[in-house]
């Protein structure tokens, strides 16, 4: 764990650039005086959480009239005292101000550090500080939601849910270990199997959540493939809301691989357009083109296999259809069929699909935006409980630890011929270190530096 | 005028982008509503002047823990309710807020609209409103120490000041003319004359600070002329501090008339970098650069004559610097002359020169910078009284009308055979009138529009 700091740290809050106004703000033990002795005044006339109109100055004179707030150390945000400095948003104006706190006792802010401060006051776990980075990024209704969730706690809750009764399990062995002469019940071999499979079940649970989870951070691939001239680049745009992609009746417009983010029914997505599948090619920049289509199709979460409604389905049409099902099928990807050019008389009678577009009307393309959220999370809505869903590679990784752990305690109960306690209170405290990994207590000062480093400046 | 519009007005006030915080604020009569919906909160809830943390939800969910300061009416910055709202710096959340805001009956801000509310409500003249805006963009240390004395009133008060002993000699000559018959003593026509004159000469001296006070706003233009090679390019850099012209020793290598924005000891500057004067051209090319250097120099505040220190001054070289002397004292244009290469032995021992400089080695700059600002203002910071320079063309123009008026006046007094009261009372009414412009109550609706329109979003 990092030493908990006092000096007082300076930044600029608000977006870089210019705007009506700004903010600047000053946290730690300093940070009362540093304001105070910008705007020439006590400290005492700066009482808590009052807006104050004030004129912050400098060696050179006035800088702005400001609005200065003061949150002392027991409800600010960064669980230290904090002072905000309201200013008119022009860049001279924000520099100066930062400049004046520094020349007054503050020092630079690194990024992150005003809620790697709210951390160490014990203000926010840092599965909650980690959330704000997830808040300030963002774009999308569920990228929202959850990390908001997670924010409120929603994550660290279940993780103490969970820990509860592993520790509860480790604390009746360790009373049988320590104190064998004395009156506690042993526990059964059988019993502490059974509790332990029911303990690592939901843990186990919680980490697969982030097949769906991890999309709400770094965005749904959604690779859009099919046969020359089927209307990829048109579902693309439709999709969009913007012409992205060159349409053009020629088959085999779309070589190069676009790639543009879009927000699908809230979840964030990254949209991936590629040359149409088993087209005959006609020189070297086709047949990239083909091989990057088959990669890209094989690095998505989900495909967009686009079938022509206009053409009757061919067998060759058929073929490259199957190759993209059974590839998918074999990844573990789930596929979409789009009949498109609804708009046009249908031809394409035989072929099964689950959602039919135009692209030229728009009709259909909520609905398959619709359809895209509910193969992901199983609701329209997304996860039901967005706070039971992990969105971090790292609490990932940490949940599959603990869950390891506790299943290796299992099978050491079956397995040791004598005395298993004492394994198995070892496995169980590797499985609670693995659950305060992810809210903080056991994470080291190498974790804490790679998720504050990742902050934007002044937050 | 305009009607005093109450609607509430929203948008989001700090810089665009994603930052660790932004504001979000409404202002007008339905605000607080607007704000305590958002908020799910009675009105009474938020009370004057004190941050009070909340949660932001719209029909989706919440949207954000935010802190909420309302400003009643009395004293906000627009003069009517504001309420602000300080969220995560996300592009999403703020989008989210203000769309609650909207939802919740405001409608969104024009640009430049709650200073036009500040403005409307009496909490801003005019000048100040238009300094508001001139103080986010300043980015020097004098234009920014300009734009806030003007918004402090520094200017306005230097136009009441001019206003009233106009309005008294106005009342006396109305008492006289409307109340003939009763026992007001008239003004000796010499007595009006010498009091117009005294009227008129502080308004155009007000007037004829717009020649420096316009480079405050629009920054002083600096021209570099001198002979090929002579070590222009090079000055451009050291005055930078960065290397933005290709120096080269070959003479000739700046054709483009290179401009950069840069910070004179304070003052706002465009440096504009030319080719060299007298080069023997050696094709259209040469020629063409020739005759930019020539528009340019026509075209700035000051030019920098650099005379190479390293090399004997030549005849064709005093020619060449004859010719810009005798330009710039016939255009009024001030010439600072620089030697360069002091680094090198000294071989141009007869020129005189105000400035030596070695750009390689940085020696002389800062005294050039300095010599530049005094040059400007008579002073290295600049006007000694901020407030009394005027930086708006719509001022100086207002100005100068108001001193045509009151000289029209004096000139009508000694004129007019007969009653000369009548004539005088009308350009007296004019010249308060377009004082009245400056501060606002003279100012017409497509004035209005014209300033406020010009604003940033937000502002």
């Amino acid at each position: 764990m990092l030493i908990s700091p006092t000096d007082a740290i300076a930044a600029i809050a608000t977006p870089p650039g210019t705007g009506a106004l700004a903010i600047v703000r000053v946290s730690g033990a300093g940070a009362l005086r540093a304001a105070a002795a910008v705007l020439g005044r006590a400290e005492e006339a700066l009482p808590p959480r009052r807006a104050c109109l004030a004129s912050a100055r400098d060696q050179e004179g006035d800088i702005d009239q400001v609005v200065a707030l003061y949150h002392p150390a027991a409800r600010s945000p960064t669980g230290e005292d904090l002072v905000e400095l309201t200013c008119h948003g022009s860049v001279y104006i924000q520099r100066r101000l930062l400049a004046a706190l520094l020349a007054a006792g503050a020092r630079a802010a690194r990024p992150g550090e005003f809620t790697q401060r709210a951390f160490l006051s014990g203000r926010l776990d840092l599965a909650q500080a980690e959330a704000v980075c997830d808040l300030i990024a963002g774009g999308t209704r569920l990228a929202h939601r959850s990390a908001l969730s997670q924010l409120e706690g929603g994550l660290s809750s279940r993780v103490a849910g969970l820990r509860g009764p592993v520790l509860e399990l480790l604390t009746h062995l360790e009373a049988c270990l320590d104190h064998p002469d004395e009156d506690i019940a042993p526990l059964p071999r059988t019993e502490a199997q059974s509790r332990l499979h029911r303990l690592a079940e939901p843990v186990a649970r919680l980490a697969d959540t982030f097949r769906t989870g991890r999309i709400l951070r770094e965005g749904l691939r959604v690779c859009i493939v099919g046969r020359p001239n089927a209307g990829k680049s048109s579902l693309l745009n439709a999709l969009l809301g913007h012409s992205r992609a060159i349409v053009c009746a020629e088959p085999g417009t779309t070589r190069d691989v676009l790639e543009e983010p879009c927000d699908l029914a809230g979840l964030p997505a990254v949209l991936v357009d590629t040359a149409g599948l088993g087209h005959d090619s006609r020189g070297a920049a086709d047949e990239e083109g083909l091989a990057r289509a088959q990669r890209a199709l094989r690095a998505s979460d989900l495909a967009l296999l686009v079938i022509d409604g206009s053409r009757p389905v061919e067998a060759a049409d058929e073929s490259a259809h199957r190759r993209v099902l059974d590839a998918s099928a074999a990844d573990g990807r789930p596929v979409i069929t789009v009949l498109s050019k609804t708009d046009l008389p249908r031809r394409a009678a035989a072929a099964p699909w689950d959602c039919a577009v135009s692209a030229l009307r728009g009709a259909g393309v909520e609905e398959l935006k619709r359809l895209v959220a509910e193969r992901l999370g199983g609701h329209p809505d997304g996860p039901a409980e967005p706070g039971a869903t992990v969105t971090h590679q790292r609490h990932h990784a940490a949940l599959r630890r603990c869950a390891a752990e506790l299943e290796e305690a299992a099978l050491c109960v079956g397995r040791e011929p004598g005395c298993w306690e004492e394994l198995c209170a070892r496995n169980l405290r590797e499985a609670l270190s693995s659950l305060d990994e992810i809210t903080g207590p056991a994470a080291g000062d190498e974790v804490l530096h790679g998720i504050f480093s990742r902050f934007c400046l002044g937050k």
